[in-house]
């Protein structure tokens, strides 16, 4: 949109210095420049760019920010009077952890958007901030544009927060959504179109381990709980084990698969932290959150279910919530407000051990086509308490016959009965199972591995299920 | 939940007066108590509710506050120097201007949940607020427990809202969501279920009119595009005219029906600020909003689209958002923070004659079923340059043989086509058109309702129709 005049009036200033000007530096001078008009009427106050740091400050840019602006080091961002909040966009964690250490002892406002930096070293950062009286603002660092930690400390401050299901990373998602709309479509080929698309990195590993969205899980569960997070408390598994078939037998069952991060908070004050591909019923909004969006079902006690849907990453939606952060510190700073801080409070302060972590599950196994396999692995589930719930035995699926997964259910093939004697060599056999222990299921799975007739060829497969809170 | 201690550590305390007991004042008291401690810890201030402004104290009431904190009069809690905050619940609009202008003047910052209120009297509330230096908060005001107010002020302050499309009044969702999904449910049975539920006022006026919709989109309005929308600007049409029969149309043509607030601002400075009745594509995510749940699919420049959901009403998911106001109120209280206030900018400023606004809509007749009538009306239509995209016939339809709408398009029974020569003396005539100004689509209307063989009895209904951003 074009408007009259982008002339800005006569506000208090506040200089702003750019540490890393990739895609996201590169958004947040953009629209600061686009709509600084807007934001200045807004917010009393003008937000200027006066350094970003660069490699090459010949290198062609667009948008091309004045010459004067660059400086090869974040030290000399730090180092300048006229830079007030530092914003880190360097990415990685031991640089980024010294840039933004050395800008709170230097009494500059610290905004950044990265979550692994949070997860690793929240608890030092947030403690060196509150000692020297200045702020951390980090809104960018968890669901790109949907401003959830917003929500979380402010908006659903008289809440205890039961419960959040969130899908919140958009590679993951992006892969998983294509894999339950193309029949047949493996994982190796969904990453690869992730890939080509610019929706994966280069070593997609951090993504697609569930690491990335586990970092974001730590920065919200140690917001919504009181306490930080301890990485090696949370349970984090990947997507990469999810196959073609396995999306047929969710759409059979009413469910699609996501990558979630979940967070519980139990009545004794333990919490659970983890992440991993989980089956949703297929028609709840959370399973429609398709692509590269994130969306997050939050649980508050009082609030009862709200869902926050929005774009997780990306250069545009990054900075919408690196320009709301600039915005508050700009005017706490200006205004001379005692600024928002981390507060630990009481009320739950460890984590779950996985042992105990309880879900329900669907595991797959492959199996030699012959009577009594059921027999054998009901009775080791039995033997554990595990409950059985369901059981499909479909026929064997190679690309070329896999249903469609978006087909209706009544569409698909009939299946023969579980634990029939047919003439293949290798079946699918799908358990649905009640609630257990991850103890309990880890025990019984590797005594099933162990079964003659289990081939380890694939591996067997172990999916959680969410009902989801109502 | 139960926990170990309740026990609130020693925090400053900040004195709340609750004028109205009533279910949200009940909600408020009573998650005040419940969540004390964490409220406290969050914080590290303690909110105390000091006096509660009720008619009769004799009365028996869940949650029982002590009777020492009973006044009878609002002047009373203003007059009381250990009140801060007033928490302003009594609704209407002339006695609760009095009780908040009031309570300004006497320095007691105000949270309301009164969208009419701030809908009429927003400017000079506002303005008395900002020259006596003390906040007015009001995140419950618009979409009970979703944090709507702090996203636009706050989370997107970086963004032009290029439009919003909400679903923010969950007695008008619930009546269309079971007219939806119950064939041949009329508006007058949805009505009847949504009172004998608690879902409907006895006079279910404010609501059905479009009106407490209207009051809502006003405040979010004003505060995307900064200046306070006139609510005589505002295009308000509400739900009573829907009939069983355009939920079977709607759904054979591949939309959902709701009542839609819609806000969107045109590159010339002007905004469009209207609620009605509004066909979108069945599949879209705020087409799934059901029930009394709302849904607000919000558009911004640089962060794309967003939706937030939850709960619009009720005393919990209300209560939620007053304990967010409180908190920020006695958090910049006791930090001395100069608090948010409402900035009026320049980049918009007046409302979009509603003559001028345009869309694409639905057009149902009831026409005598005889040849030429299709000519006569495209004929209208073409003449104002109205485009016609599709044309539907259906069977007359009675509650008997209305299809169910839940059903696939692909199940509802063939249409004969349209203009055919029929035995029945009047039938149904759809037309879908391209998009016309309001003043183009009522001048077309009215000439329409003039031809001989169109009916007045059911008049012919218009309802808008709204592809969504993407």
């Amino acid at each position: 949109m074009a408007f009259a005049s982008d002339e800005v009036g006569n506000y208090p200033k506040v200089g702003v210095g750019l540490a890393g000007f990739g895609s996201v530096g590169a958004g947040v001078y953009k629209h600061l420049q686009r709509n600084r008009r807007l934001l200045a009427e807004r917010l009393g106050i003008e937000l200027t760019v006066r350094r970003i740091v660069v490699r090459d400050a010949s290198k062609k840019r667009e948008p091309q920010p004045p010459r004067e602006l660059f400086v090869s080091h974040w030290r000399e961002l730090i180092a300048d009077p006229e830079v007030q909040i530092v914003v880190e966009l360097i990415g990685g964690v031991e640089e980024a952890f010294a840039l933004v250490t050395d800008a709170l002892r230097a009494g500059k406002i610290v905004v950044t958007a990265n979550k692994a930096l949070l997860a690793e070293h929240g608890q030092e950062i947030f403690k060196l901030a509150e000692s020297k009286g200045v702020p951390v603002l980090f809104e960018a660092a968890v669901a790109g544009g949907i401003p959830i930690i917003k929500a979380v400390q402010e908006g659903f401050i008289g809440n205890r927060i039961e419960s959040a299901h969130g899908i919140i990373n958009g590679t993951c998602n992006y892969i998983l959504t294509r894999m339950a709309n193309e029949r047949g479509l493996t994982y190796q080929a969904a990453l690869a179109e992730a890939s080509a698309l610019g929706y994966a990195e280069a070593d997609p590993t951090l993504d697609v381990s569930g690491w990335d969205a586990a970092h974001k899980a730590i920065i919200l569960a140690s917001l919504a709980y009181g306490f930080w997070v301890p990485p090696g408390d949370v349970y984090v598994h990947g997507i990469q084990g999810i196959t073609a078939e396995d999306f047929v037998h969710a759409k059979r069952l009413g469910y699609n698969i996501k990558l979630l991060a979940i967070l519980k908070a139990h009545a004794d004050g333990a919490v659970e932290v983890r992440v991993h591909p989980t089956m949703i019923p297929h028609d709840h909004l959370l399973a429609e959150v398709d692509g590269v969006f994130n969306g997050i079902l939050l649980w508050g006690d009082v609030v009862g279910e709200t869902l926050f849907y929005g774009r997780g990453a990306g250069q545009d939606a990054t900075s919408s919530a690196v320009l709301s952060d600039l915005a508050q510190a700009a005017t706490d700073l200006i205004r001379d407000n005692e600024p928002n801080r981390f507060r630990p409070h009481g009320l739950y302060g460890r984590c779950l051990p996985i042992e105990q972590i309880r879900s329900e599950y669907y595991l797959r196994l492959s199996v030699k086509d012959q009577p009594g396999v059921l027999a054998g692995v009901a009775g080791i589930l039995a033997n554990r308490q595990i409950g059985i719930s369901s059981v499909l035995q479909p026929p064997p699926m190679y690309p070329s016959n896999i249903p469609n997964p978006t087909a209706s259910p009544e569409d698909l093939p009939a299946l023969p009965a579980a634990d029939s004697t047919g003439t293949h060599q290798h079946v699918d056999l799908i358990l649905m199972l009640h609630f257990a222990t991850h103890r309990q299921i880890t025990e019984a799975l590797e005594e099933i591995s162990r079964l003659p007739y289990v081939s380890s060829d694939p591996k067997p497969a172990l999916i959680h299920v969410e009902h989801l809170p109502e």
